[in-house]
């Protein structure tokens, strides 16, 4: 085993991190931390730490660490094919055997998946298919894309335009021309703190339809939005709106993209987010809860109604132009396999639904009548906690405090890993499926002890 | 195991093939083809069919299906730890490891690595590296990007808008307006076949200087390109191409990108494409041969000249909004690892070299003289044989006559898969490095006998 100072300086000399401060750690002012293995919701880094991971990774590993079935069907895989294309018609019984079942998981409408590496390219995907579909309709004005602000859609160029963080946009001139942002369905940030629930429904509703009017429907091709919404501040949606939404874009033959990279198998106590909300999508995305993470693989899920339209055009103009090099890989494909098979077997799906609901209720318990704690939401195993400087006029900190920040900072020293949310002072949580109510109650005596010595009681 | 009807009918009902004929596929009229497993230069499909490989998958599995020792160091890795992200300067022994083994393998001017999953990915990574590096420059209107035409840099949207060849824009609304693409150092298909190869490279470079005339260098921020073209038809450059661009692109302070997905790790017969053409790249893109395919991999390598200016963005900005959940992901990185390991035992480079030139000698002894032969070209385990109806006057047949699909289609007959690539009548071979000289030998005359059977004698 290397050392881990040898490690530390190849670090800093050779590998450029994702969304880090580049510069501090080249000079090795940040902190770094080299993770050595894993076992249920806990990690231990090589410096012998053992982490209670309150956020599955980037909330993907969601049947938890070191399963060994799903390492074991990597390996036979890997000992059999670990790789041949996908690329005119070729298959791997893996790859086959997934598609099915998939296609079993997913609402009724769904027709077929394309397999991609990552929710940013399977979004890509989507955007690409949206436009053919447009294309081969005749209708080639009809192409913007309606996102929602604090969607998260990913972080290329056009996924970053996609997404509705500033983040992602600035520095990289996103968004695109060609993609708008509407309101989005976050009650607690709502623009007149008097507005009832259905009254900020009809306020997103109004703000879509004039929307469509502005830009002309016959521009518009698609709607994308999360179930509920995830790295935009963990927000499920208010009551009602995925109901007011759908009937709005159906008017005006807008296609709907359902991002379930987050919601996906099983995160809000259903197997898909849709079938959670009552959604009917055109086209879902799908990744991280997939393969839990054990291997990339992410998908596009086309409804019949999609299908019948790129049947068409590869009818009409020959096979299409789109494909990756990994896509279908049958390592991620076997992953996927015994993945879904594990969140069958160990009823993952409904464990988030109860153990979810315990965990905000014992959150809400700890910290609800905390003065500075403004909201707490959830939905199945996903929740935040939002912070205010005062409840009554729902006054924000100061972003310079990073009161955010800060709070994640000290769950870390008490054993807990939650993310500070990166537009707000929101801390969310997002466990591994497995979680139990033991481990619920642990993080949240950790975030209780971590928000009072930051904020006090 | 499953049977084969079975598998056959799922296909055909849930799953999307990438670069396929969609509607034929799922009406069952295509043929499909599942593989099984694979050994060497050999795959093996369900059916009993044993073939010859001489595509390497999508010229990615360099050290040939079925190592033994890459699914071992892929169930190591899953064993023990198969994900952890790498945001906010985390990661594993293996991620770290493989960022220093790339960086000793790099060019010297290079400085560090980031990880993506595919070829696609990567080549997103990088527009967005130059905007953002021309934006903390402070020149917001120096983005433009200059491809050239049948380059191969992706099938997304920006990457496919890099990607220069119709069958990747049509339908799609592609290529970007920011996307300009430039002349093919494609001599064979020179303007006017009076050109010198000489004449031919001055032209290549006045087309260059005209465009960056037109635009205004202050609008441009880097050019991409293939050390040697790949997809639009396996091009070696002709000889001092890149000697006489490069100082075109220093004098206009043009960021120079080396797409390296193919070239990399010893398909010329040199460990990169940069160091056979004496490149100095600013980025290079890395993916297929960095972990043979049998883990989805890539990267972006950046030099000391564009990291010292990221750096700078993030001291005067904060964190990069760049990041993929599967970043680095430990079961690339271990693949990864285990697979450059296995290219220095074998000696796979000077391999592809030695064995290259004897196959492409080869290729030129049996079908040099035949009258549709327009050219055999290659470079180390690169290789192409083009076809015309009349040499004398280089008079290509018609499209419609599919000369290319139909031998490819021969030579699977005759237990060989090569390439037919997507413009124009060319037949690719990019076959595993561990290529013999009998295999090469098998290829060059399963080839003779399939032109022949097409073209007569």
């Amino acid at each position: 085993m290397l050392r881990n100072d040898q490690l530390d300086q190849w670090d800093r000399e050779n590998f450029f991190h994702p969304s880090t401060h580049l510069a501090q750690h080249a000079r090795g002012e940040a902190h770094s931390r080299i993770i050595e293995t894993g076992s249920g919701v806990h990690i231990e880094d090589r410096d012998g730490n053992r982490l209670l991971d309150a956020f599955a990774g980037l909330y993907c590993v969601n049947v938890g660490y070191g399963r060994q079935e799903i390492a074991e069907a990597i390996a036979e895989q890997a000992r059999k094919l670990a790789y041949y294309h996908a690329y005119v018609g070729h298959g791997t019984e893996a790859s086959i055997t997934l598609s099915k079942m998939i296609l079993d998981r997913a609402p009724d409408n769904m027709s077929k998946v394309y397999f991609g590496l990552g929710g940013s390219d399977a979004n890509e995907t989507n955007i690409k298919l949206v436009w053919y579909y447009n294309n081969i309709l005749g209708r080639p004005e009809k192409k913007k894309i309606i996102s929602r602000w604090r969607g998260y859609h990913g972080s290329g160029l056009m996924t970053g335009s996609l997404t509705g963080l500033e983040l992602f946009h600035k520095k990289f001139d996103l968004p695109f021309d060609n993609v708008l942002h509407t309101e989005a369905p976050y009650y607690f940030r709502r623009p007149d703190l008097a507005m009832s629930e259905a009254d900020f429904v009809s306020h997103c509703v109004a703000e879509l339809e004039a929307m469509i009017e502005r830009e002309g429907a016959d521009t518009i091709a698609a709607f994308i939005g999360e179930p509920a919404m995830g790295t935009g501040g963990l927000v499920p949606p208010p009551k009602g709106y995925w109901q007011a939404i759908q009937p709005v874009l159906k008017k005006h033959d807008i296609l709907l993209i359902a991002d379930e990279v987050v919601t996906g198998f099983g995160r809000l106590g259903s197997m898909f987010g849709s079938e959670h909300y009552g959604i009917e999508a055109d086209i879902i995305t799908i990744a991280k809860g997939l393969t839990s993470a054990y291997a990339p693989l992410s998908g596009s899920i086309v409804s019949n109604k999609v299908w019948d339209v790129l049947m068409k055009g590869t009818d009409e103009t020959g096979p299409i132009g789109h494909g990756w090099t990994y896509s279908a890989h049958p390592i991620g494909a076997a992953a996927a396999i015994a993945n879904l098979k594990l969140v069958d077997e160990l009823n993952l799906v409904e464990n988030a639904g109860v153990v979810g609901s315990h965990f905000t209720s014992a959150m809400r318990d700890a910290l609800g009548d905390h003065p500075n704690v403004g909201e707490i939401r959830g939905e199945g195993l996903l929740m935040a906690v939002e912070f205010v400087e005062d409840r009554e006029t729902r006054r924000f900190f100061d972003p310079s405090k990073k009161i955010g920040p800060t709070i994640a900072g000290e769950l870390l020293k008490n054993g807990v890993i939650a993310r500070a949310m990166p537009q707000g002072d929101i801390i969310g949580f997002a466990p591994p499926l497995c979680l139990t109510g033991d481990e619920a109650q642990q993080i949240v005596d950790a975030m209780t002890k971590s928000v009072e010595s930051v904020l006090g009681r």
